[in-house]
């Protein structure tokens, strides 16, 4: 399969999607909205949104489903563009550089910056919430809501922010670097996979391996994030490359070494093509996914 | 009617259902979670929650329908709780003081206090997406869900509060301060109320003219905290008293004078009430909110 142009495609669906569903910047909001669209439209590869698509496809790739899941796959990426914005602010990483572009907060303050992620978060659960826009029945809108609440919020990425931020500078155990892992970067990724697969209307085995997959794909992609932040330029992340090091953060290669943690993304890539042995052709997006989420490390 | 004992009824049920709802401080995330529990139990009045179980109460005064809203309820106090927190941030209104406590941040740090709102805000969304809490059909759960997102997103709280950021030490047209309070104060107490009619069952009109009800509230609820930041002292507000003065923000005493102002909040109470003609006996506690609401400015 072509992940290339997969990924092309079920992007350029997304991006349109995006702009039919996010505001419009107009008065008598205009600057804040400006704040939300310019982080959301700022280049992201959009890896959760396709997630969530491939992994519906995996059950009923029928395009009715795809469509009736768009607004899903749009409200992940305004919950993961908020999560960026509120990680670069100068009370966070500190981060000046994102995607090759100025951090929200260099353009539009520390407090725009806190109110386009406040308000990006919020529309997220609006798309999720709207009934016009889907075909998705009621109980299965708020099955998804509460999937992408609960790995969003404090037991999930949010959590696993706020324990990454208090170990900076401090010596602590692999299981907590694992702990951060999962639930930063870890549970957004499941709960895309999780979404996705709730809307097309997955049986509940299903549900629990397309779950492993998410965990383990969530896994070779953090562990990647660090590879790349120890081996490549800043030119290459479009991010401060080195970032991790300098802040005193744990990861993967500071535990385990370049070769070792390698062989780890190598070893979960192959645990989530293991978990969709029970599904046809269908599944063969998110086989090829897992390969792309790996490659980027090399 | 007794409103204070009303009030202290209703506060007893909102607390306990808080206490049940909210996350129990554990590892890993125990210090984020505290940060979390501590501006939510610092004593806040409650009144959003009230409000929902009020206008419930108005259309369906049955335990059932009462309990069926608690997590509702507990929602917006979440949503209310986190804005507070962010509204208090140094990039923001930079206070130290809040219902008589140190502000989060002030405790927590800048990172700490950012991340508990984020959590707090959708921990809201993953208490009004929970099935197993709630006898709400999911029909109505998604229908209320949608319209505190709207209230509390871009097109209503945040971006009213984006709007009086904006226009600190600005001269502004009186539009824009309704703006600025219709959005920022009075879209949440407006789906507060919306929230418990909807989950009631009530009819389109009916729901109607309880909007009109919290739309004149949240108004008056505004203008008298504007009269008592220029009038009360810090004691009495638990808060900086005059803090709107020296932050160059234009309030309505600032338009009107103290008198005109007071007279524009009392004409807002009596429309709350006039909206409530058609209603019975059961939409006392509204009437009597109304005029709660009026009475802390004199």
């Amino acid at each position: 399969m072509e992940i290339k142009s997969y990924l092309n495609s079920k992007r350029q669906k997304v991006e349109k999607a995006l702009q039919k569903y996010m505001l419009q910047s107009s008065d008598p909001f205009k600057e804040h909205i400006e704040a939300m669209r310019y982080s959301l439209f700022a280049g992201g590869k959009r890896i959760r949104p396709i997630l969530c698509l491939a992994a519906a496809a995996a059950i009923d790739d029928s395009p009715k489903v795809e469509a009736c899941l768009l607004p899903t796959a749009c409200a992940l990426e305004c919950i993961h563009t908020y999560s960026l914005i509120h990680d670069d602010l100068p009370a966070m990483d500190d981060d000046n550089l994102r995607r090759g572009k100025p951090t929200n907060h260099t353009l539009f303050g520390e407090a725009g910056a806190i109110l386009a992620g406040d308000s990006l978060l919020t529309w997220a659960f609006d798309l999720l919430s709207q009934s016009e826009i889907t075909s998705l029945s009621p109980e299965k809108q708020i099955a998804i809501t509460n999937i992408i609440a609960r790995a969003a919020g404090p037991l999930g990425m949010v959590g696993g922010q706020a324990l990454d931020i208090a170990n900076e500078n401090r010596e602590f155990p692999f299981d907590t670097l694992r702990t951060i892992h999962r639930n930063k970067t870890g549970a957004l990724i499941t709960s895309s996979i999780q979404a996705g697969a709730v809307g097309a209307g997955a049986a509940a085995d299903k549900v629990d391996k397309l779950t492993v997959y998410g965990n383990k794909i969530g896994l070779s992609f953090q562990i990647v994030d660090d590879l790349l932040n120890a081996t490549a330029t800043t030119e290459q992340l479009g991010k401060a490359a080195g970032s991790d090091l300098d802040r005193g953060k744990a990861t993967y290669p500071a535990f385990f070494g370049i070769e070792e943690t390698r062989r780890q993304a190598r070893q979960a890539v192959e645990a989530a093509k293991d978990s969709l042995q029970d599904f046809d052709h269908k599944a063969e997006p998110l086989r090829a996914l897992a390969e792309y989420i790996y490659i980027r490390s090399n």
